[in-house]
């Protein structure tokens, strides 16, 4: 996990983590705006073969339209991107901007203005990768 | 500006400078991968007004292969935004997620690794901008 981060790793495959992770953000209150195929680009683009790669784009309207409003340059890290990577055939990566790296990125007092809604934004992500987590512990028990 | 982000103000119209930045985004070597309309999003989702707004996601799939290489979390932080905001009906601010704040973001030495394709991909974006302010005024000189 990288400084600017939250993130989990799940022992399940990739597809079905996928399959928790759209389920769990909506759960949250987050729309998927925007869906990047990374490993298909880089096919695409360059040839090159990568582990199968997905950064989905997700909003909160009222979060984002209150954030915009705090500070307008807030929309250069919009949306929240939750990517997910796999590592091998049963193990996946889920790993979602932190919203506190946005925070800390601002100047000016912005961070005032931002702390309570981030908090907020970052307590949603952190409870949708928890069930996610949670989720796919309770698949391999049932297998 | 805020600490994250590399800007510029245009005199000019905003639809005329969102057709300035998609072009020298390509002419940097940028693809458009994503797009979202903000004020649109807000008006249908919270049904409140704002000015017109789009968030732009540039990606160079090289650079974005190189990156994701050297340090895999930087796909949160994938594609590059490139945010256009109108501010009044001549004058239109564009605004890009700075890669040097990408880079001050990470850690475990990660940084250096990124350092050399950041700068790459920062003077490219400084390029674009810059471009685009240059069009701008002499659009303006040519009225």
């Amino acid at each position: 996990m990288a400084g600017f981060t939250l993130s989990t790793t799940c022992k399940q495959p990739y597809d079905a983590t996928v399959a928790l992770v759209r389920d769990e953000l909506a759960e949250a209150g987050f729309g998927i705006i925007t869906e990047i195929d990374l490993a298909a680009t880089f096919a695409t683009k360059l040839e090159v073969t990568t582990p199968p790669q997905l950064i989905l784009g997700a909003c909160n309207p009222r979060f984002a339209y209150t954030a915009t409003q705090a500070e307008p340059s807030v929309a250069a890290l919009l949306p929240c991107n939750v990517v997910v990577r796999s590592v091998d055939a049963d193990t996946t990566v889920v790993e979602a901007f932190d919203p506190a790296a946005m925070a800390r990125l601002s100047e000016d007092g912005a961070e005032e203005r931002l702390a309570a809604m981030m908090t907020e934004v970052r307590r949603a992500l952190l409870t949708a990768l928890a069930r996610v987590e949670e989720r796919s512990m309770r698949t391999n028990e049932e297998d």
